[in-house]
């Protein structure tokens, strides 16, 4: 393995609140990027050299070494820094996959997210400034919050408020009405977002950090036509394992980071011998700022 | 005016909580059947003697007469009793739009709904057995609660529960699982059909009886793949005014009558000159406990 970032999904599975519940004992690690060391004879289309990431889920991709099999691993440039190979996949793969797979958008449409300083939330904001859409970025209060403004405005955000800041926001009025939804906080922050959605809105949840069910007003269904549904990065990856779907996708991330169109998330190194702090961090306040843990190998 | 079902919605309209809010003075009444007593010079396709029902929305029809444009109104079949002729359009167009254009289903397949006493609740049952599908349906329990456990089963009916029983049921187990919910209680009752889907289901909101709104748990969406949406009958007639899937959609539903496959919901005739008994019913147990009140006239 050359860099393994580690995602909540990895943290709830070991809290068992994860859809996929791994027979124990298990190596966690569902994301990373690793080096081909050596191949077998009758392996083709791979060799020594080549850089990979794994094809299918629950790889446990943790681990300093893997034997695989060739069908299990999806092989990509080698020409990017180790760390955006490590994250160009999963988290930009569902920002671009929500983009794309739930409203037909157009240039000048408005896309409005909460979490949006999530490593999924960085790649919506550089994604869809990359197609040319406006998006109206949510993030919670907190002392550095000039900053990470700044931050996320210099990655293409059109706006970035507090939870606070929507509700009293002119500048979110001037601007057409949201087509679609990015949810991964879900409870109120959930609900604000799916209140801002025009007519026939789609609000898609792709996570619940709030730990709080997503509640719908009655007239948003009715009245408004705005649909509520939800997107797995998991389940969309195993469906198209080897379609050609997915190679398009990929190939379109990558050529993004090489155009410098979609950076890595901000994010902390950390050694592998020091692999608890990556999970310690995860769910303390380094992680809850929005600074992804990757494990980097010597 | 011949016969004229009151419905929740003209209630809300009066208390101001409805999708549509008309200018005032306004006469109530969304739905009806009127006979055409006479016609102009210039007009085409009616007659003295012609059944018709509203194209659009906000005719008033709780009135004795109205003077209303050829191009308003659209000619039913005039061999139905009154009271369907009053009621086959409306409700039971809910219904049958809420069992074709969510979900493509096929004989066998199962739906569960909430409020399955209700008007639209009774004819999604009697136009779900005409299509040889399964519904699940879920009451509140009551004193006369196997009367009308038996009333629903001679619908048609698959399995009737109420909002106690559907906790412990094992019947319902034995079911396939429900692709498609219909929801017009929301709150508690919502969710709990909700959780009730197979993967990949719909859930469809037209109504909010609790008057809670729609709570969805986050697993439901992501790794569920459950989708939430709302309908709402007078907005679609407002697209389809004329166009011939209205008509097709008519046809249909007069068919059904016809072959004695959808009654008339549970009703109580109330005279026109008593029209504020059928507002007080409406509000009160009788109402409550789905009895529709129909204004009929001398």
């Amino acid at each position: 393995m050359l860099a393994v970032p580690i995602h909540p999904a990895d943290i709830n599975t070991i809290q068992g609140s994860y859809g996929i519940k791994p027979s124990l004992p298990h190596v966690p690690g569902y994301d990373g990027v690793a080096e081909v060391l050596e191949v077998g004879s009758e392996v083709q289309g791979l060799q020594s050299g080549d850089w990979v990431i794994p094809r299918i889920l629950s790889s446990g991709t943790c681990r300093t070494h893997m034997r695989a099999s060739p069908e299990n691993l999806i092989k990509i440039p080698s020409d990017m820094d180790k760390v955006s190979a490590a994250t160009f996949a999963l988290n930009p793969g569902t920002a671009y996959r929500m983009l794309h797979d739930f409203k037909s958008l157009r240039e000048g449409d408005v896309v409005i997210q909460n979490g949006a300083n999530s490593a999924v939330g960085q790649a919506v904001i550089q994604i869809a400034a990359a197609m040319g859409l406006q998006t109206i970025n949510i993030v919670r209060d907190r002392p550095e919050i000039n900053e990470l403004k700044q931050y996320l405005s210099s990655l293409g955000a059109t706006l970035v408020l507090t939870e606070e800041e929507v509700r009293s926001s002119t500048a979110i009025k001037e601007m057409t009405q949201p087509i679609l939804a990015l949810n991964c906080v879900s409870g109120r922050s959930g609900t604000e977002i799916l209140r801002r959605l025009a007519f026939g809105g789609v609000m898609v949840t792709y996570g619940g950090m709030s730990r709080q069910p997503v509640t719908v007003p009655i007239g948003s269904l009715i009245f408004n036509e705005v649909s509520v549904r939800g997107f797995w990065m998991s389940r969309w990856n195993t469906k198209h394992s080897d379609k050609p779907e997915r190679q398009h996708m990929l190939d379109e991330l990558h050529k993004l980071v090489i155009q410098k169109k979609l950076k890595p998330p901000s994010h902390s190194l950390v050694p592998f011998e020091q692999f608890k702090k990556v999970f310690e961090n995860t769910l303390s306040a380094e992680g809850k700022v929005g600074k992804k843990q990757i494990l980097v190998f010597d």
